[in-house]
């Protein structure tokens, strides 16, 4: 690992160490780094603590060519950041005129007193260029030190995304690696992780491409980064790789997601869809209210945890004595009622026990999908038993594929990733 | 910090360093170690590679009292925690017959053929003392050199956390801190988590107890942690005071859940309660279906995105035209239909805006939470505009204390935490 392209990530805040706040802002960074051709060499976690702070930011100032910081800007003796790289670069902090004009502003805008503490946001050193901070107090700095860089962002995910987004990333593209950098995500849906890393990893020894693979609620992520002058081709190349050995799991790529290219061509195609769900209890709805434009073919969900509820909406009592409530029959009768009490074109349903609260007349783990349209209906059983984590959002993932697949087969529906 | 109680984290991986995975581990860790008297004073997230995880083990056993490593305890020639672990100690691994006899006997149990790279998974170098692992092939290691304690457990977060409750938490007790520790966390809700701060540490400014303040779904948590002999008499002075200073927020305590508590007392109480949804779209529901035993109070849900389908769900069309779809009439006429169609007790609806996908007469962020039973009707409004994040989460949990504030003024629900 040459360290030119060497990054490490200091996490600061005694809130983590403490466990009262999740670093996400590191995982973020660690997945956004590669595609800045920056290789990520560690990422360390430290309180607020003056001598320990510098002693770190010291340690990774010699190791890597660009350090990044989260946390530690704000306005209280607690938040040393901007303290700690003044006195390792043995640099002197004054306050900037025009950033001390920009906070007050902000204080203005919100009809807030601003506190003398916050006077330390507005600070700079002779080797610091500021970062514009849309969504907070805390402007970050970019500070370039001979050959090095540090980067000090705010803690809070949304001021560091933001501001990842807009100033370091191009920063670092167009002043550190200077490279031409491209990227593709391929989304599977079917294959055990495991499977999928051993056929991918088989054909891509190299980094350049260079694989990572993403185990995510809609399935396997393959994310390729080319660098180089020939990245394009490189990228196409292991693209046409990846189809070949993956083709008929591949559902989207890059910003596709699944419920969304259904969701364009329900709206698209004048259709709506309508549930019934136990299994998921709410949770397919609760992923297609987030789709921007659900309103235009999400017709609604009953959420029916017992037989006497789904009796009530419409489900044949006769087919719940016959064949229990956790069958093929009883989940395409549910996608049915679904379809019909909620006036839609499709009807779909989940059916049976995800968790370990198991009665009498059921199979934990044992669970049915069921769709209904005008061609007729349909069904398919899954099994969790052997699983036990995200259980819902597992069958709800399988739910929305059985449904892409139906309107693939029986309704023309083009549902390919471009390209 | 007195080097006695110090502890470090490493996370070894380096789908770590790629964000393939987040470190989970690190964070259960942060929340646990105060529990064992233990104080957290670094986390390191490294790849899978021997010089590095070797220096940054020896740094970290010369400057912490435990050191403890999640991840590297694979069969696969990137797993090198124990090789590290040998190379520091400068000690030598050997095959451990009882271990290779208890690992065979797990891959006989699956059926599966054991891999010769495994037998790493038998490894035990003279100062270490492994540590079962119930849910995986690779046992954890506890190792003692001179005063200092280096844990090595596996990276799957199921593994990690079973071994530390049985194996790791409970030595750390008898043989490090030899203190008595004791904790209790009390939930709040309804005040904003820069008060509860500003309240709290005001009168907590020692450290014994020691004061932890984690913002959560359902309210701010406060978790206070003493230590010493004194430590039962300190924790109910602690606790007195929280009383007084947040008497008429708390909700509960330890492990109570708020859900939780209102469905044990729905269900002890033989009433039932339904829903219809429209801003929270099936995410109460879902809340609801992950409480043991909610068959037994739970009716289910309506997800009612539209005016139609509240209409067809039974709310009066006459209503939404006058008052308009988001207003308080048309979220007590939902939680009536709820109630009346699912044949429940008690009907609760939320209905409004919650993400920007907002239509013309509709108010983003505008919510109406309503709730029905026999006394009558009822509705609150809220206002999300100015939140940005995880809004279904906060009117999931509003609307489950509105239901708990009906609970106790109007069927004389004893819902407060004991003691």
């Amino acid at each position: 690992l040459s360290t030119n392209y060497k990054a490490e990530i200091i996490s600061i805040g005694t809130e983590l160490l403490r466990g009262e706040v999740l670093d996400t802002n590191a995982n973020y960074l660690a997945t956004e780094l590669p595609l800045t051709g920056m290789q990520l060499h560690s990422v360390t976690m430290a309180g607020d603590n003056f001598e320990q702070l510098c002693e770190l930011l010291k340690q990774a100032l010699e190791r890597s060519r660009i350090v990044i910081t989260t946390g530690g800007l704000g306005p209280t003796e607690d938040d040393l950041t901007r303290e700690c790289i003044a006195a390792v670069l043995d640099e002197t902090v004054s306050v900037d005129a025009g950033l001390e004009q920009q906070l007050r502003d902000i204080f203005k805008q919100f009809g807030r007193e601003m506190s003398p503490h916050n006077i330390k946001q507005a600070w700079l050193i002779p080797s610091a260029e500021a970062l514009p901070n849309p969504r907070g107090t805390a402007p970050g700095w970019w500070v370039t030190n001979n050959d090095k860089i540090i980067v000090a962002m705010p803690g809070p995910p949304r001021e560091m995304t933001l501001m990842w987004r807009n100033e370091v990333k191009p920063r670092i593209l167009s002043k550190l690696s200077g490279n031409i950098i491209l990227s593709r995500t391929i989304k599977l849906y079917g294959l055990p992780e495991a499977e999928v890393a051993e056929r991918a990893e088989s054909f891509f020894s190299t980094d350049n491409p260079d694989l990572g693979i993403y185990a995510r609620t809609d399935g396997i992520h393959l994310r390729l980064i080319a660098h180089g002058e020939n990245s394009e081709s490189l990228l196409r190349q292991a693209e046409e790789k990846i189809y070949d050995i993956f083709g008929p799991n591949i559902w989207g790529k890059d910003d596709d997601t699944l419920i969304g290219m259904i969701g364009n061509w329900l709206a698209e195609n004048g259709k709506t869809l309508a549930i019934m769900e136990d299994s998921t209890s709410g949770l397919l709805a609760n992923i297609i209210s987030g789709i921007p434009g659900n309103s235009g073919f999400f017709n609604g969900s009953l959420i029916a945890p017992s037989d006497e509820i789904k009796i009530a909406m419409g489900v044949p009592k006769e087919l719940i004595d016959t064949h229990g409530a956790v069958s093929p029959e009883v989940a395409e009768a549910m996608a049915v009622a679904a379809r019909v009490n909620l006036s839609a074109d499709i009807g779909l349903s989940t059916s049976g026990i995800l968790t370990e609260h198991v009665s009498e007349r059921r199979r934990p783990g044992l669970t049915y999908i069921g769709i209904a349209d005008s061609d007729g209906q349909a069904s398919w059983s899954q099994n969790y038993a052997r699983f036990r984590d995200e259980l819902g959002q597992r069958e709800a993932t399988g739910a929305f594929f059985r449904l892409r697949e139906r309107l693939i087969k029986f309704h023309n529906a083009g549902l390919r990733p471009k390209g």
